[in-house]
């Protein structure tokens, strides 16, 4: 079975804007099987779109087209899918009601427009929208299948998976297919790659993909057999060869993130965290508190964007810092130590350094980062040099920050 | 003129890998006055591109092909291209000895498959490729054009820059081009759409676009006229018309962030900031300090995730937190005023909430959020009830009390 990927809409078609729905689309086809043939960007033009629907449905078994869903008047995929299939838009009043109670529940008056978004062609299943104000459309015609999304990725991927994969799994042959994500923190993907490729190439299913973002690879294994046991028993087989070779690199066999893992392990521990951020200004905190109910092990902490801060609200001495400067081995320990003592919790974490673009220094150029971590009676700090622009030195901070205090939770 | 660009690659139709060269590209033509209407991604398949291009060529003046041209079996471009036209493939003994020395620079053999990238379209002029080994083909059929570039960015983008634009110039009717980017915070896209759309509607030229991210929206104008006094007039026209609706609901018309926005205020007054986060977890410190050069303004601020870190840190008296409960209007000023006492700066900015997904009580559900400003003898907060994920609830906590801050400095 094969599917066709159409975005809508005409900043897809700007220099600035990219389509990347159908990246995670085509990861999800692919794990079911489907093999995405075409990919098409096209404006908001009712007559393009049209015509662009009409060759792909002469050409491919599945349509799923994201965008163009909302009340504007540029929001064209309903009438052009419409026009295409050669069906009718019905008004819909349930569905204007829906819309018109989440506006209810913002507080806020449903403009008129909205109402636009409350038809639906002939025949078409609706897909609900609990993100957003737009519902989607499943539709069958001669054999093929019409998907119709909204643009917003979050509210794309949350109605995909809760109500399209599910339809798709009962139109597809069953075939097994088992996956394993291992998730390797503060190693480069080359690295990775050098050190399992001789082991992964041997296999042609399990299919390995290596995912990097900086400082974060995910390794995806995914068996395809005709029988569950079989598919599962291959993905245990390479998944341990390959944590043979990388050992406590992995941090996650199971889709948590960093952030996510180190969290579980402070729960675990009924241990607490608390942070002093200077370079990160808050992004090691906010990846924290990015996962539900980190209230439970994360307490609190300081943002220390100058000398005077790092003195006043966590008491490091002046001697120190005019004796090693703020990027320094010691002030990072005196950081984290000066966040638990001040917080009551158990480990305490803290990041300094430059992150550029300006104010190096011949001792600690643009990227030197110093991260600290205090736990009772023990402080240690240590210092690494990331390279790249503002926003990926912080990003690696962060990241290894959280892969050091993961690392002294399991010591 | 209109443009549809194809990228051509089986491996752009991964979950992995995405084309970039169009958005390059799609710079390039809009800068001479041509505009994308359609792009295609297509894989390593012959009648697949045949049947793209042919479809692309009866729509619009120019087709751009990327990617194809490599010396393996894989690489269809050229038959694709030659069989949709008609042509015929005539291997060039010329170009043949040029990828032969090419080889011979590098100390290498030119293998056998080499010869492949030899063969040219007839009726084809060559474009030669400094950088690698395959050569673009620039085709006139029918009054439409095709151009065929190699897939790496840099020997596109050298073979595009330094052959193909002077040869797209000469073509093209003199047009000048003028752009004004308006940012607008606060006011969900509908909404913003509801009240400008009466006055951009009627305009063809500039033409109108909007992008929407949660409470951020940004609106482009882009006018194409004969003369850049006309097409400056015209933008500014509009932009104007635009400016009398939205009035300081704009934060920017030079297409810098919020933050950057609210950071020139605060460096324009010679102010510093600081924050108390406890629902946005160090995300409203992050966007603040995502700006290079914020150590000029932002001094540092607090995390406080519990209420007793709210006592302890920002000094909330207990009798408040017993009275009002966290999530409140008294707490939040409180807050800000605590963090700004202790750390000196002229403004605190603070917000407390339920970001959710659990933790929500009848008072305070999922998603209500408070927001509290302070300055000099100056306190005020406001509630507001965000929908979403915990993310998107964050977010928008993050934007709203940048949003806020921004309208206090320019009060």
């Amino acid at each position: 079975m094969n599917a066709e990927i159409i975005a809508v809409g005409s900043e897809l078609l700007t220099p600035q804007r990219i389509d990347t729905n159908s990246l995670w689309l085509t990861d999800q086809l692919n794990e079911l099987g489907v093999e995405v043939v075409t990919k098409i960007v096209a404006g908001d033009d009712r007559a393009r779109l049209s015509v662009h629907l009409a060759a792909a449905l002469a050409r491919s078994d599945m349509v799923l087209i994201t965008g163009g869903l909302g009340p504007t008047e540029d929001d064209v995929t309903r009438d052009a899918v419409a026009v295409t299939l050669g069906r009718k838009l019905e008004f819909r009043q349930d569905i204007c009601d829906i819309i018109e109670a989440r506006f209810k529940r913002m507080s806020r008056t449903m403009a008129e427009i909205n109402r636009r978004q409350a038809f639906v062609i002939e025949g078409a299943g609706v897909l609900d929208n609990d993100r957003g104000t737009a519902p989607g459309l499943w539709l069958e015609s001669e054999g093929r299948l019409v998907v119709l999304l909204p643009g917003p990725p979050n509210e794309m991927k949350a109605m995909f998976s809760g109500q399209c994969r599910a339809k798709l799994v009962a139109r597809l042959p069953a075939l097994a297919i088992r996956t394993l994500q291992l998730r390797v923190a503060g190693m480069p993907e080359s690295d990775v790659d050098q050190l399992i490729a001789p082991v992964y190439t041997q296999y042609t299913n399990p299919v390995t993909t290596i995912l990097a973002a900086p400082s974060d690879i995910q390794i995806h294994l995914r068996a395809r057999c005709e029988t569950a046991y079989e598919a599962s028993r291959l993905v245990a087989e390479l998944g341990d060869r390959i944590r043979v070779l990388l050992g406590d690199r992995i941090y996650s066999d199971n889709g948590a993130s960093l952030e996510a893992t180190v969290g579980a392990l402070l729960r675990a521990r009924g241990a607490t965290v608390c942070v002093a951020e200077s370079a990160t200004g808050g992004a090691l905190a906010e990846r924290l508190t990015s996962v539900a109910g980190s209230s439970d092990y994360f307490v609190g902490g300081f943002l220390t964007y100058t000398d005077r801060m790092k003195m006043d609200l966590l008491g490091v001495s002046p001697a120190l810092l005019a004796e090693h400067t703020a990027v320094s081995e010691p002030v990072a320990q005196a950081m984290a130590e000066g966040a638990r003592a001040r917080t009551g919790a158990g480990y305490g974490v803290s990041v300094t350094g430059v992150a550029g673009p300006e104010r190096g220094t011949d001792d600690a150029p643009v990227g030197t980062i110093i991260i600290g971590v205090a736990s009772a009676g023990n402080a240690a700090a240590r210092r690494f040099r990331f390279l790249g622009d503002r926003g990926r030195v912080r990003a690696l901070a962060a990241q290894t920050a959280l892969d050091m205090l993961r690392r002294k939770l399991l010591a």
